[in-house]
């Protein structure tokens, strides 16, 4: 059985866990198709906030507490930096991530693609899933902002929207910068049409999943594809588990709710992505036009849980 | 009074925490035009180590036990880099000095050339003393050895000679890569102009002095400019005070003693660089063709200490 999952960071990573555990349990292999749309450059660094969370998660370095970046981590680079008064100051980087982002920049700037960089890197990680970026070139989700110092537009960068202004300031829509030019990176359009099941993460719809699809041709092999599409819904009870999908939903005025999102995606039959919908007991009522909706407890607190949220998921098809 | 230091790294360093407290006490300013043979990319960031020295030694920032890099230094990036097997693992980084060489690295790709990099990051360390590299261009010290693995020739970076080898291969001479196309950094030849000495530190002459003499029109503005030279000998009864100026000498064929490093110096008289020689008590009798050799204790264990020397070099002339 060969099971792709569209993901994002960490709520992407976590679930990537119970997929492996379950994938373990049945001989699966895994394929994750990561969202790129928040990588950036930042003291000349290219950090992939969302690949590292699933590297870092799947590969025991993650840091259980703070949920990003690497567990014992240590901060002298950083304080060194506010010493010089290197901007931007509102990205913090842990000395032992910067280890990973001095590897993969070095390979980049030698000419290898983020796949190969990215694959290269899990052979320290060992993460147990195959990793693949969504694309390989340059793809950022960019935030159309109100000025806070004025009335006009701007547009920022995505991790400068979540990160400086914890998404606290007028915002108009989410503009995924390059995507238009972006091509799938390789071997994720034969995951993807050889794969038994694609497998929605419940992960931000808006900024991590919908980056991923907006590569042009990745999305068509989703819904033209042979497998099934299954979603796990990231609302729980009208609330965001974690992050801020309650923020980017309004943004793009979609109720923030297991429907809303269901109906972001959309029916396969109707031009969308899904044919199935996991959503939480709570939010059993949901309805989906033209998708199987089931539910399932979808806290995942441990690998056993969310291992119990996948099978649920793939029972729907 | 104007004092121009002709220095490299450790002993450059300390050599100017004299001279900036000579300076200090007399009312003077002084500029030290460092070489940068040392230099590299390292992990895709650009090291300096001679500038950086001095930077972090007049700066209160470098670790007094060890010689090189910062006081209180942390390795949490460099056993990260080991864990991924990131070449070169020879040269280790500390996490504090990473930030120096990751603003550094950001300024120059942004376009900066390595002078004006040097100014930025010497306002926070407010060194006391005007800082410049010898060239903005890449010059580097590469070393032709005998292949460890065969007994052909080949050229590695004078990093690799030093700090992997130890000095200790079979070494034919030394390369200044890119010194016929580099030029003076901005400001060094005014300096030279207007100063009233040039002082050459006791720094190693083969490789730390030599390359920042290496770029055209330096040598000259020293030679024929209006400052008498005095040097000051990093060789003390036959023997360097610290690091490996022995082996380099040999490389040059030239006498590991006071006597022979000024003779390769030379007279300026006689198309050489020096007008005075300070060599140890222990080489009073040292004799250097048409240069005024004097003797003073050369040990620099404080910065009262060195100051003194730099007042006995300054009696030379």
């Amino acid at each position: 059985m060969r099971i792709v999952v569209l993901a994002g960071g960490i709520g992407g990573a976590r679930f990537l866990l119970g997929v492996r555990a379950y994938a373990r349990e049945v001989g699966a292999a895994v394929t994750a198709v990561v969202n790129v749309g928040d990588d950036l450059y930042v003291h000349g660094l290219k950090v992939c906030p969302d690949l590292d969370s699933v590297m870092y998660t799947l590969g025991g370095g993650a840091d259980p507490e703070r949920g990003w970046g690497r567990a014992g981590e240590t901060w002298a680079v950083r304080s060194e930096l506010a010493a010089y008064g290197a901007e931007p100051t509102w990205f913090g980087l842990g000395d032992r991530d910067i280890a990973t982002h001095l590897v993969r920049t070095t390979m980049l700037t030698g000419g290898y693609p983020l796949s190969a960089v990215t694959e290269a890197l899990a052979t320290r990680w060992q993460p147990g899933v195959r990793l693949m970026p969504a694309t390989d070139d340059r793809l950022e989700t960019h935030v159309v902002v109100s000025d806070p110092d004025g009335d006009v537009q701007r547009a920022i960068h995505f991790q400068e929207w979540w990160v400086r202004y914890r998404a606290e300031i007028p915002t108009h829509r989410f503009v995924f910068v390059g995507a238009e030019a972006a091509r799938p990176a390789p071997g994720v359009l034969d995951a993807l049409a050889s794969a038994d099941v694609v497998l929605v993460a419940p992960s931000n719809p808006v900024v991590s999943v919908a980056p991923v699809l907006a590569v042009p041709g990745l999305r068509e092999a989703v819904t033209g594809g042979p497998a099934p599409v299954v979603g796990v819904s990231p609302i729980i009870g009208g609330a965001a588990v974690r992050g801020m999908a309650d923020r980017c939903l309004a943004v793009v005025g979609v109720e923030c709710d297991a429907a809303g999102v269901g109906g972001l995606y959309g029916s396969r039959s109707s031009g969308g992505l899904l044919d199935g919908w996991l959503v939480a007991p709570e939010d059993a009522g949901a309805v989906v036009p033209g998708v199987t909706v089931g539910s399932a407890p979808l806290l995942m607190t441990d690998e056993t849980a969310t291992a119990a949220m996948v099978r649920a998921a793939l029972e729907l098809v």
